[in-house]
């Protein structure tokens, strides 16, 4: 087992009508800015259950961070936030919401631009406060330190890390109206961030497995039951919980990780504006699939384990547990292919490019570069 | 799901060498208290690893925290630690250290008497702060806020709640050299922690059940390896990460849970000295036996995922999940019988009447009295 250092501070209130708590867990001595994204909340009873537990507190509203958050939006948050002396932040919405409120948080006590931090051109030296209000189940953003911004300008996406919000309220009623294609994305992007930190070296820590493949097995039972009814108040529970489990570390500890699938994905979403959820159905069948001698343990393991494939030639095994994955994610009703997006080999060149430029290596191996991702996408076309 | 409120801030340090790591984990304006046990850190190197790193510290120690740590030996402790001024708390040991230390920790900044914190009689108003250098994987105290004190002046035995250690240092291999029995009692603890979480409703929080399973499978799968060797690093590491996730809240998300089997063997400790884990593995198959009709769905769950039973007949598969259970206790070299240890039915008269007068209501159902503790005992003569 790798040496490790875990700290997760974050307070979880997770359940029917708490929000409503919200007016017990902020000092009402502060001045918050509540950030929103375009406005689903104001259809699904969300808003106004918000500003109805926070009536008495001074509050400014941000409207309209989009999916993958951008600079540009996220600049206008800074500015007012700076102009209203926010020392608070709320953020009400899914992944994209909760990233940019960490980078507002960031950037109102900074003298640098936003773009500065994200790229670590300059130290994040103060954090305002935060907490959210969680209406997507997908990138455990509630319940992690990390996120992940965009800049249209250049075409670029990239993770930073800010840290971890104070607390995060998960009601599950509120994911029952979310469209099928967002849930789809968010159990894909679920499902990969297990991976990126399980599909790598084997016996290093065999109690994360166990909890690895608990949340994969959890996902695949769930799916279809999600798929017959978005209504089901405990099947939309295990998928809320199930998502902030994903990523908040509980699965990380003394395990070597990957996130090469997670790092090619952002391009594509840079590029295309695909869905994050999306891009890594398309990319983890491509990464199993180069990286397979070298993944070789742990996808035998995936396979035995969660997907119940009980071959006795290794090798029909893996290209068994290459296939299973690839179909799940097709069962959630996602493409995963380059092509069905009209993507091709200008792309890869221009991803290739990238990555050879920046000289990157992602993966346990820290051999993912240019070339390799090229690989990888041709595999997937 | 029940909804539920989940947070754990205990930075955990884990990995060989980590003790040093203390000198940048303790502010140096403290006055500390280091409290230890009987003495075992000093012959397996803890002791000098500690006193190395706290070179230039304001320390104070105080040794003869005894297993099933008691509120006589305590109070020298507060009355040590008022007399010095003491502000801060490391307490260097296994479960019953860290316990003490927890009542310590709230007894010094107090005007009462230690005792009347533990039984509720006096709030705790404040806490100092703490952390920890495990010696013992057992109680999961390092990555928890509850503790358990007795009295032997009136062979009492209750839990209470503190608060949580600041950080607490893992280093498996001061494992290496523990006494046999203490890693058998330690393997039963953590065992039984995560059915006191598990063996109570189906299909209340499905990702929770596959965790607590993958704590007891990996429980059963290093409990033979680690009898055979003591000194594999990372079957130790394991064991210590497995004891520690089995009690600090990360598989209790949103289910309802049981802790019979915990206050009753208690008792079997305040009465007899068992030690804890002993009294556990005693304690458990009579629970599982009395109440199997009201565990039925949990206890085949069990049978099927962990030991892997798969019977026609339900009954029969009940039957052998509970012998399972009792034959792994056995595997461990632990007494499963209350004969065994020359107790009969004086006791369990004794314990009956005592819950009887406190008006307890243990498990799942709030159903486990008096009379019903009787039958459980009964069970396992």
């Amino acid at each position: 087992m790798r040496s490790f250092t875990f700290q997760n501070p974050t307070k979880l209130i997770f359940g029917k009508d708490k929000i409503s708590s919200l007016a017990h867990e902020i000092d009402k001595n502060k001045k918050i800015m509540i950030t929103f994204g375009g406005g689903s909340v104001k259809k699904n009873g969300v808003y106004d259950q918000v500003k109805q537990a926070l009536q008495g507190f001074s509050t400014v509203e941000f409207w309209g961070i989009e999916p993958n958050p951008s600079i540009e939006t996220l600049r206008k948050a800074i500015t007012l936030g700076k102009a209203e002396n926010i020392d608070f932040l709320l953020a009400v919405g899914g992944g994209s919401v909760l990233d940019g409120t960490k980078l507002i948080a960031s950037a109102i006590p900074s003298q640098y631009d936003g773009w500065d931090l994200v790229i670590g051109k300059h130290p994040i030296e103060k954090i305002l406060p935060f907490a959210t209000v969680l209406t997507l189940p997908a990138t455990g953003s509630e319940m992690n330190a990390g996120a992940v911004i965009s800049k249209h300008e250049t075409q670029e996406k990239f993770a930073f890390t800010a840290t971890h919000p104070q607390f995060s309220i998960l009601d599950p009623t509120v994911t029952f109206s979310l469209p099928p294609y967002q849930i789809a994305c968010g159990i894909a992007d679920t499902f990969v961030h297990v991976i990126e930190q399980y599909l790598t070296k084997t016996n290093e820590s065999p109690l994360m497995d166990r909890w690895a493949e608990g949340i994969l097995q959890t996902l695949i039972e769930i799916a279809p039951k999600i798929k017959a009814d978005t209504h089901d108040y405990d099947t939309m529970s295990t998928f809320m919980l199930s998502a902030t489990m994903a990523l908040n570390g509980f699965v990380a500890m003394g395990v070597t990780q990957d996130w090469c699938t997670h790092m090619i994905g952002h391009e594509l979403t840079a590029l295309h504006g695909i869905a994050h959820g999306e891009t890594l159905a398309i990319v983890l069948p491509g990464t199993m699939t180069v990286l397979k001698e070298q993944k070789a343990g742990k996808i035998r393991q995936l396979g035995e384990r969660v997907f119940n494939i009980k071959q006795a030639d290794p090798q029909d095994a893996i290209t068994q547990t290459i296939a299973q994955t690839e179909t799940f994610f097709r069962s959630l009703g996602l493409k995963t292919r380059l092509s069905e997006h009209g993507i091709g080999q200008d792309t890869i060149n221009e991803i290739e490019k990238r990555f050879t430029a920046r000289n990157v290596c992602f993966g346990e191996n820290q051999n993912v570069n240019g070339a390799l991702t090229r690989k990888i996408l041709e595999q997937v076309l």
